[in-house]
């Protein structure tokens, strides 16, 4: 068992949670962590894909509802704590709001509030990875996501009868 | 130990090593998988940059020396024989060779050579990934990587005196 598990590392996967009307995105802070601001999410369910992890954490965390659109970035991580000495993947999905009213998971967050984009760009209470994918979505509402996006597509797998997920620039 | 190997996944890395001047990707038939032609790669070291383990499996299986430029595309699939029962997330890293003759590792590999991008794109014995993989390097090759390349960039992490690996588009 040791063996294998050498191999394997933590994946993990958040929502940025945009307002585009509003330039809002969806923030939290974790009741178990260093209190500071960060997007909702993670980790996956066996078997679950990327994009239904960050949904449904974001629902479970704050009740909002939203629908998967891109992945913006995905870090790598080694020596972290709380990861059972694992290399982590961290992916933050954009995604869009179906529902603003928050019911905040009291057993999980401290606190969860949308805030304006401006606001993670430029107060120093931010993280250099919550500053790095602001700056992203800012692009992508000051021009287009098209140039930002990191988009998904459904292939036929090598294995009879499966697919995966891939995801890539559009080409 | 089982909850918390529920919550892992296994990453493997491959190298797509794409000669700009030939048009020419290197490519490899692994000894204990079904035969087809795939790009070289393998699982990372604990502790091990998806950069460094695509170099080192590139170099390990067929002798070339490469250097990181990107990252084309990941995969998430799920129930996948040789996998542990984790999902696996697929990251093929683009990679310019420095060298070019092979030294095929006859413990891992059938074959290994230097295949014109064309070939893979159209000889049906290709797979999808690879295909998919194919169009994005040819829109690279003919008009500029600038708008397909998911780029890395270094940022301090959380973590005091630590740093993590950002992979992301150009903002």
């Amino acid at each position: 068992m040791k063996a294998y598990c050498d191999l394997l590392c933590l994946p993990s996967f958040a929502g940025f949670v945009l307002d585009e009307d509003s330039g809002k995105v969806l923030m939290i802070q974790d009741k178990h962590r260093i209190a500071r601001w960060k997007f909702p999410g993670g980790y996956s369910k066996l078997g679950e894909d990327f994009s239904e992890t960050a949904i449904r954490e974001v629902f479970e965390e704050t009740g909002v509802r939203a629908e998967f659109q891109s992945i913006l970035a995905f870090r790598q991580q080694h020596d972290m704590p709380y990861s059972f000495d694992r290399s982590d993947i961290y992916v933050v999905c954009r995604l869009k709001p179906v529902t603003f009213d928050l019911t905040i998971c009291s057993e999980e967050l401290l606190d969860a509030r949308w805030m304006h984009i401006n606001e993670l760009l430029t107060s120093k209470e931010h993280t250099a990875l919550s500053k790095h994918v602001a700056n992203l979505a800012k692009k992508g509402l000051s021009e287009s996501f098209d140039d930002v996006d990191i988009t998904m597509s459904e292939l036929p797998s090598v294995y009879k009868g499966k697919t995966f997920k891939l995801f890539c620039r559009p080409h």
